[in-house]
């Protein structure tokens, strides 16, 4: 499979219709069609068709698609078969409800650490965690591998926190600071900003 | 301005432009061109010309944007100049950090009420808030006319949670619980669930 040639827009629907069909096979439903897949996940079937096309041929013509065939090959194009370990930098409200967020288990990701800078809370234990020193950020990424970080520290800090996860090798951050981060070529950013979140809906409100 | 007749996909990138401008307005510049937003939020400079075409004449051809200009102009489009009131509905750890995110100010949100159906939780004070109970969300929310909603209680629970603030009149959710949520034509639902997030960048990672 050729990758980084499929448009981002795409990709970036792939985990939501991953999330529909794992949905479909908890409720013990074997085959899904484009249709229902779209109702779900408000694209259309045209578009969900067409996305998945892009990848190969997954389902048949009348008989629709198998889910766990189709889960199974999301899984392998988004690269979720591995676990990746996930650093967690800032240690408020925030990052408390990351370091137990319950919805990363057989998902792909797995917290393996977390960072504050405040004294009084490194040291203390958060969930399974002990919060490290971000002083030593750097070193300890990189020598872990780590390439994925989920940043929740205030908006005047976050800039710099990114630039030493860049530092360290991470590739992919999830910002939850209310900022734009700037980072190199090569390294992707997410935001999963309450805020915008909300201003894509209200453009519909009455 | 023709309400509906944009495409989601042009309206969901509006939020993001919107924060990269005021992040610019924050430090103190005037001007910018599509080039430069598009190396910010990593958009095309083309189709950031093509988006804000769809709602008029905002940049001059030349002399860029004016940044205040068109900070005005999103918020417009997008309904922000009033405040809308968002109900926050489950107390866990996602919920005490949404009460107390500080990244709503400005932005068009406020946070009006907390609900979760804990007998331990009801009654007691997280932020600013009481936490009301969930046994009477119907009415107080209808009668306090709130039509924004974050739901962060857990996946079992979300569906249930979804079908009562719709009968209460919201038309809006931003959905924290890991799992799709059925609702009605003419109410949104957006997942703001942090494996998404990190999936649409594992497919870029080597």
């Amino acid at each position: 499979m050729i990758r980084r040639d499929i448009p981002d827009i795409i990709v970036s629907r792939l985990p939501i219709y991953l999330r529909a069909l794992r949905h479909m096979q908890a409720q013990k439903q074997q085959t899904t069609s484009s249709q229902e897949l779209g109702e779900q996940v408000g694209i259309s079937a045209a578009q969900i068709r067409k996305d998945l096309s892009q990848f190969g041929e997954f389902g048949k013509q009348g008989t629709g698609y198998n889910i766990a065939f189709l889960i199974g090959k999301l899984r392998e194009i988004l690269q979720l078969e591995k676990v990746w370990d996930v650093a967690l930098i800032g240690m408020g409200d925030m990052g408390h409800a990351l370091a137990r967020y319950p919805g990363f288990t057989d998902r792909g990701f797995r917290v393996a650490m977390v960072f504050d800078n405040d004294p009084g809370k490194i040291g203390t234990q958060v969930g399974d965690f002990e919060v490290r020193n971000m002083k030593g950020i750097v070193d300890t990424i990189r020598e872990a591998e780590i390439k994925v970080a989920m940043v929740c520290v205030p908006a005047e800090a976050a800039q710099e926190v990114a630039n030493q996860l860049v530092v360290a090798g991470v590739k992919a951050i999830l910002n939850y600071a209310p900022i734009s981060l700037s980072v190199p070529e090569g390294v992707r950013v997410q935001y999963l900003d309450p805020s915008i979140g909300l201003q894509r809906m209200t453009y519909y409100l009455g």
